[in-house]
């Protein structure tokens, strides 16, 4: 089981690596067979190269993320609400997201899901 | 795959469920054969009776829901944050909790799990 710590360090981990505009730190939190489903409902991205090209390509649009209240720890699982801002069409735009983390017991995500929608986009 | 407006109403109905305090008006937001997992990671609710039992004693605890935030809809899971306010040993907790729904097509419950842990309860 995966402690408190690493679940958050996971979390945090993640804002960084948007933060800093490095899709290799984002995938380097994630375990080698991890799957990625962005969002819900959307073909699963899965291993290490497909992970790497999804966050690639998220730091390209130059988001950054904010964490909206803690993050829910709970099991192997860790469940954090925040807005992603980027450039979309030469203006700016916020979504509020929810993303869940499974963390293996090296603290390292086997599965991430992101539920968001039409609905959660704004206008920034 | 379940509507955006069948999510928003499970959400929103379930919400109303805990401020009328009825178990039966939660439990019946739920499909014949659902699961509910609360806290993920604790043993599952399965089936009407066992969902029943679990809200009536949710509603004993006068338990009171307020969203933080629009509910985040993706593919057949609806996500979404709010706060608990309830009576705990003399005193007022608030506990920040994420909740995921799964629907079916009739927009009814299949799937719940609430993600939260010791580090998300707080004094009222």
């Amino acid at each position: 089981m995966p402690s408190t710590e690493q679940k958050l360090a996971a979390v945090h981990g993640y804002v960084a690596a948007f933060e800093s505009g490095s899709g290799e730190a984002a995938a380097a939190l994630f375990a080698d067979d991890a799957t990625v489903e962005d969002p819900v409902g959307t073909p699963i991205k899965q291993g290490r190269s497909e992970i790497l090209e999804f966050y690639s390509g998220a730091m390209a649009t130059g988001a950054k993320l904010s964490l909206l209240g803690d993050p829910r720890c709970a099991g192997d699982y860790v469940a954090f609400p925040f807005t992603v801002t980027l450039e979309w069409g030469g203006q700016t735009s916020v979504v509020e997201v929810i993303d869940t983390f499974r963390l293996n017991d090296e603290g390292k995500i086997t599965e991430m899901r992101a539920y968001w929608g039409s609905g959660n986009m704004k206008a920034g």
